[in-house]
């Protein structure tokens, strides 16, 4: 941890690029493993692994036809990748994730200098916040997937249910489906649980009374759904109906400012600006969306503090919600293409607020 | 990206301890959402988190009675701890998790210089590898768990079921018994597929014959399981025979070395040896295993080239295996409590070769 540190954004050409972040692995050179480093120069690209992966690399790069993959002794990728390189190269490095350890492991086996180092992050992830045709098809069929086990779902739900079986039911549908993974941990929180933002499935009932709130996602082709449904268990009071109209109303107003060139904050003040004037704006403590793709978050982010705007071809979330502790909570969302000229919702599923 | 960078190892006692890797985090506080930064200082402790989790933190940190919450304007975590360091402090950070973007974030902040940066990491985590009796009961119920639903759903299994159907069965089976998630992506292998050590369910369909691997784990309790058994669809060949009794061998005695005292390498060499003398020492290319507990990798590794020794308390993982590229794959796991004299086998499935 010793070593002086000279990463200096953007300055110049660089001789190599270091990828370690696994996604923008995958994007490159189609490795799928949870353990992997890229390493690309001008004239040729080398993707270093753990002796786990050596078959399903060899089928998986040997598909994009393009990284020579290497299994490096030890499973020291760093240290393999250091002896490759020249001492006078320019290396890009994530510095978006690369840790202190890894950083220190490379220079401790590479003859270069740490003032040769440069900060290369972010470049990939903003080639792949601008998805092309095939991934829009990828992300359509993971989030079509998805919508298609929501209703089948709902139509098993019971007060009394636990939470972590009301979990299973989906996700059980959505692998009888096709699903191959699910992008992140399953949300179904019942009653006053639905005010945690991000509650995860507990042994507790669904109520006789009260909203679930379900968020969920699937993986289909390596690429991501995310998707929340806002139930309800009983006939909802009139507090209920008035929270579900306004998240509604916020939903559809963030997904009408969605077009190429709208700020993203912009988008982000629409949802905010509904839920705050109907009198909730603190209890919607969280970014209006987010993009998805190889990742469940990636950019552009939908907040007050973004500075970016949009672009046709970017795969966005908008999912407003209101959080009343002790009482319980909505959250609405649906994935979101930004097109030539505005917006396609690609989440088929209904968003009235349905009973069970 | 451009400051200096000065953390040594262990130089001194610290001023204050900077917890980021979230799993350390949980265990020091008890929060459990997916964006934390903890401040340790010797009067008090500091939780910083974002405004999606006000009120899960509340409840959760509170319960343990320690850290108090805050929520910082902008979800700048490291921002709002580098406003409350002295520039004096000598500031402990985990080396192995922190980001150079996360640091170069901090300093930004920070009074203090780069040079009174300590890489405090590994200590929470051998601190972990050594588990309570709490601990051990809540790890346990996780691989019961686990364990129960295997032969349920090995019963369920036919030739020509997706392999992500197979996985969709087994992650039901274990939400219905209350399973509050999976700890890792579920492995489900058939047939050459098999061969694969970390093989994604795929659309593949189970062969009529041939070996099915499954790897799975679940949370409970916050702790994880997991397991591995491989099955095999149709009558099995000698080879198949062959190579699944060589794979359970090799388990056994690595189970057999398991004591206080053991070196984690000599673990390792139990189960390799068997396998290297049955031809098969290039086929089970990973090591043997590792610790379980909180997260689904943790210390000891189990490993030719560890240089650790077994201590009672640590809980473990054996999990040989053996992969003929094109034809299949068998790999054996059980989880392992190091005892006061021995071994636990805490996983009670069977271990034979069972068909479908």
């Amino acid at each position: 941890m010793a070593a002086p540190m000279g990463e200096q954004r953007g300055s110049g050409r660089l001789d190599a690029l270091l990828v370690s972040h696994l996604p923008n692995v995958r994007y490159l050179c189609g490795f799928t493993g949870s353990n992997g480093l890229l390493l690309l120069t001008a004239s040729n690209a080398t993707l270093f692994t753990d002796g786990r992966y050596r078959e399903q690399a060899a089928q998986e790069v040997t598909a994009i036809g393009a990284a020579r993959v290497v299994i490096p002794a030890r499973g020291d990728l760093w240290k393999a990748a250091a002896a490759r390189l020249r001492p006078s190269a320019r290396v890009g490095i994530e510095g978006n994730h690369v840790t202190l350890a890894q950083r220190q492991r490379f220079l401790q086996h590479w003859a270069g200098s740490a003032a040769r180092l440069r900060n290369a992050s972010g470049g990939i992830e903003a080639q792949r916040a601008v998805k092309d045709p095939t991934e829009v098809a990828a992300i359509r069929r993971a989030v079509e997937l998805a919508s298609s086990v929501f209703l089948p779902t709902v139509a098993q739900l019971r007060p009394g249910m636990p939470e972590t079986e009301a979990a299973g039911r989906l996700e059980f549908a959505l692998r009888q489906a096709g699903g191959e993974g699910l992008s992140f941990d399953t949300i179904v929180a019942a009653g006053p649980r639905s005010a945690l933002v991000h509650g995860s499935p507990s042994h507790a009932p669904l109520p006789q009374r009260g909203f679930v709130v379900m968020d969920y996602g699937v993986i289909l082709g390596g690429y991501v759904s995310d998707m929340t449904r806002t139930v309800h268990a009983g006939r909802p009071d009139a507090r209920a109906r008035a929270v579900y109209a306004t998240v509604l109303e916020a939903q559809a107003a963030a997904v009408a400012a969605v077009r190429p060139g709208a700020a993203c904050a912009a988008v982000d003040r629409a949802a905010r600006k509904i839920i705050t004037k109907a009198g909730w704006g603190r209890q919607f403590p969280h970014s209006t969306g987010h993009g998805v793709g190889l990742e469940i978050h990636e950019a552009p982010r939908i907040a007050a503090t973004a500075s970016d705007t949009l672009v046709a071809g970017q795969v966005i979330t908008i999912e407003p919600g209101v959080y009343i502790p002790g009482w319980g909570g909505v959250r609405i969302e649906d994935v979101v293409l930004v097109t030539a000229h505005g917006a396609e919702v690609l989440t088929p599923s209904t968003k009235e607020m349905l009973s069970f």
